[in-house]
């Protein structure tokens, strides 16, 4: 029998869960700073992308580029256009696979820097996070 | 007419060239910290992963994946196996698309923290470097 999917608890503090997609949980990190998605792949005991079967990769590279798309339109949404995504799947804080989607900006306050491990978060605020949230279940839809 | 692809000169301070694969040039990163190949898709003027079709993001992934197995052979070669593979596309500071495989462990000297913009790389030198490579160009072939 296969084990259920479950997030980490130690993605919780940091970003909330926006929708499932085929593949991935879809969660909006909660930091104003960067438009950001964490993708993860509903499926038990991944670590890294070679986990995954050819056609759940396939999936994962879909789910990539769609989440740019979404990362685009938050960062449009925010009078702040996306310049550079920056995709990566690291794991070494938390080691379940998932892959980060985050819109840069040439004036964005770590750039050209990676954001991973730098700075405190700016939390958007409850409501804000809930609008975001619903953005991008609006724009997935569409 | 398809402009001819080349390789950013950017690369070229950091890293040496390899081998081709189907769609990526595959470079060496001059940095015996980590075993770390960088991937460029041998295309012109892409970006973003977006910027390729469907094929060539398959071909993408499958040497995304075929890059996490060289550089484990690296690891073990270097008797520090590979703990974490850090897979990144995120050409902040050279813009031409790119995808670095690095393997990370928990005794290296930034874990668990990326691996971009920080501490001067301790080059292998000529002939470790050359013998990496060689290495590489072993283990593909077999």
């Amino acid at each position: 029998m296969t084990p259920p999917f479950k997030a980490d608890p130690a993605f919780d503090p940091g970003s909330v869960v926006v929708c499932d997609w085929a593949l991935c949980q879809v969660r909006l990190q909660d930091d104003a700073r960067f438009p950001w998605l964490i993708l993860i792949p509903r499926r038990a005991g991944l670590h890294e992308i070679e986990d995954l079967g050819a056609a759940g990769r396939a999936l994962l590279m879909d789910e990539v580029v769609r989440a740019g798309e979404v990362v685009r339109m938050l960062g449009e949404a925010a009078l702040r256009p996306v310049q550079k995504l920056n995709v990566a799947a690291l794991g070494n804080v938390t080691a379940q696979l998932h892959v980060h989607v985050v819109g840069r900006r040439h004036d964005d306050e770590l750039w050209p820097d990676p954001v991973w491990g730098r700075g405190p978060p700016v939390p958007y605020g409850a409501q804000a996070l809930q609008e975001a949230a619903s953005r991008i279940r609006v724009h997935q839809a569409g």
